[in-house]
């Protein structure tokens, strides 16, 4: 069974993406056009109520929320590709710590920095420097904790490549490719030795020269 | 080895308190004043860097974030206690999205309103009307789509009792019995029986006789 991946140019899908090809597992995509409305329509709404992207549908099982798709996969696949999990509860708790923390300090910033700097008005948000400036504040001390971190673990979630560090993959490539603020990473030498490790794996590369982001 | 439980007045901490009721584990406070600004001070940094709470230690474990540290209970003593996290890896998918949207959809409008009706002197933070009036606008959005999940589903994540219902219940007793709004649950059938089911506990009358919020 391929897997259907709605929304691939958008950049919380991309987290599932990579994972499934970590994973080694097939799919195809559903293109969902965030900037003409498609995701708040109501057969988009059918699949997701909450009108955001991304879904998965897997034979008849249909799954939302990118961090909880790609802990599915990294369970259920936990043999096939890569290990992205941890190889002990312990392990896994770190993991899912980072996680967390991904989506609790460093995502509301950098995704308040993107709109404010970068996309809002292709969402119909008018761009407000001063907010662009506070989640920028933000953000510095967030990747100061990260850089102390990353000064004793190769990675978030510790030695090995996990789903915390996929999880910033869309949020970090938008912060030093789209937006010209490399600095926030560059300037921290274990923050940008992370970025410059996670962000050359094939999978990324592949994921993001197949589905650009809309801007 | 008993887990070492840091700031269990606070609501984010309930849901592992609430989780380690349900596994049997366990479990001593070392309370946490957020009102003096104790997650602050550079003792407690040491074990949460970004100075929220809560923190578990078991041994030489240290975790943190709370819908972490739940997942790490629940995880780890599978076979002990109430089964938190579903039978199957596409249960625990339906409860991993519900967890997610509770902590996307959910946490943040209920967290703002109570900020802003409650707590916010106590933070320092002034109470804003108007935040306040938008905040119950996002969630009662929220909550008609929750009404909608559970006309089909006895619990958030299924047919059982889960991780998502169990984190859901700080900010909604909040709602219910501090704020004066339980109008938001009561007047909504299937969430009002769901919300009379989860906090009927004996796991959740326990942590909230225990450790009374500070408001």
């Amino acid at each position: 069974m391929v897997v259907k991946v709605y929304g691939p140019h958008c950049a919380s899908t991309k987290r599932v993406l990579v994972c499934l090809v970590e994973k080694e597992i097939e799919f195809e995509v559903v293109p969902v056009d965030v900037t003409k409305g498609e995701h708040k329509k109501p057969e988009y709404l059918k699949l997701q109520p909450f009108g955001v992207v991304p879904v998965i549908q897997d034979g008849d099982y249909t799954l939302y929320e990118s961090r909880a798709i790609m802990r599915y996969y990294a369970e259920k696949y936990r043999s096939e590709g890569v290990e992205l999990l941890g190889r002990t509860a312990e392990e896994r708790g770190v993991v899912e710590q980072w996680l967390e923390v991904e989506a609790h300090n460093f995502n509301p910033p950098a995704y308040d920095l993107a709109v404010h700097v970068l996309f809002g008005p292709l969402l119909g948000i008018t761009p407000d420097p001063k907010v662009a400036e506070e989640s920028e504040a933000k953000l510095v001390k967030v990747l100061d904790i990260y850089e102390e971190r990353l000064s004793k673990s190769k990675y978030l979630g510790g030695d090995f490549f996990s789903l915390a560090d996929i999880s910033h993959l869309p949020f970090t490539d938008y912060i030093v490719n789209k937006m010209n603020k490399g600095y926030l990473i560059k300037d921290r030498k274990h923050v940008s030795d992370w970025w410059d490790d996670i962000s050359s794996r094939p999978s990324w590369k592949k994921v993001i020269e197949l589905y650009q982001p809309p801007i």
